[in-house]
């Protein structure tokens, strides 16, 4: 193979990944050309680690290195309480929160009729198949709150109003340590709606 | 390892490359967990394969496959003109336009007194060498028009004029398809210093 042949090739590779254009890929390559093989073998072994060793967990979805996540199998948390999340890692963002005690039913995405996603692309069955299973109290929707998000939330809400289960909807609200001033005026107008009582 | 250590060890060794950031690494992260593993492993070995089978010239530290590139092995190519670069791709880019016929030198950098980079961390001692042996007639400095490439080639042509060789630097000027209206008002300066006869 020529230089170019391989440079080629490691480029096209690199490009497959998100965010990374022709050329973000060529500098990439020119960075790995100049290091160490053995950083380079380093980098190339911990992706193909974290693909062997980590899976989706087959009830909830969320980062797992068994079948079974260590939160569907933990006794100690609220079985009747799902929290729905758009990605595995809104799960990791909740649970460094230490907020939460329930389970969890991650989406892998939300409802975009823009781009052409739609109720049967997510993971919206097998979170109604929990449910009607009818050990669940409670689900509390952490999806993003975007126009996707919501909407998405909102679908939730309308396909489970027949269920006897509390559907509830993540604060929205000013950031902590946020600026009235430099609040965009959605999140203002959410914040001023959503006011809570001082007790 | 738990399921944090593995994305850890994956994310962190993923924001080693240039221009990637936390997010940017843990939204690769993801990317690849929902990939394939054959499709992972691709990526990985042809990391490996780039950095195994593509190394620096001897000569000229432009990318080879060999101790010493082709282009320096052509006894075709005029050997008494040299076109220094920064980087090896340059060398690609140049190549690209067949309208080079001589041999290279990559810098491997540009000097650039504020990040700390002087003559002795580029490989300028090379090229003087190169000058030294006696045959080369021309030096083509084709280091980009920043302020670093001009003050390279600037310091090239300080130090080699006690030297019988020639030193040129690719010229300065609008791009083709390029709007006098909207171009930077220094490309626009140069490109009026730099006028040519129209024979």
């Amino acid at each position: 193979m020529s230089v170019a042949s391989n440079l080629e090739a490691a480029v096209s590779a690199i490009r497959t990944l998100p965010g990374i254009g022709e050329r973000s890929a060529m500098r990439i390559a020119m960075y790995l050309l100049k290091e160490d093989l053995r950083l380079v073998k380093q980098l190339a072994e911990s992706l193909i680690e974290l693909k062997t060793n980590v899976c989706f967990c087959e009830i909830c979805s969320g980062l797992s290195i068994q079948k079974i996540c260590s939160i569907c199998n933990d006794k100690q948390r609220q079985s009747d309480l799902i929290c729905v999340v758009e990605e595995p890692f809104d799960v990791l963002a909740i649970e460094e929160t230490a907020a939460f005690n329930g389970k969890y039913h991650v989406l892998m995405g939300v409802l975009s009729p823009l781009d052409g996603i739609g109720p049967g692309d997510i993971r919206l069955n097998s979170l109604f198949s929990r449910v009607q299973k009818g050990s669940v109290k409670e689900i509390f929707i952490a999806t993003n709150p975007t126009l996707e998000g919501d909407a998405t939330a909102d679908y939730i809400h309308e396909k489970l109003s027949d269920q006897d289960v509390l559907i509830t909807r993540i604060a929205h609200g000013l950031a902590t340590g946020g600026n009235i001033e430099f609040s965009d005026r959605g999140s203002l107008a959410r914040s001023i709606r959503s006011r809570t009582q001082i007790s």
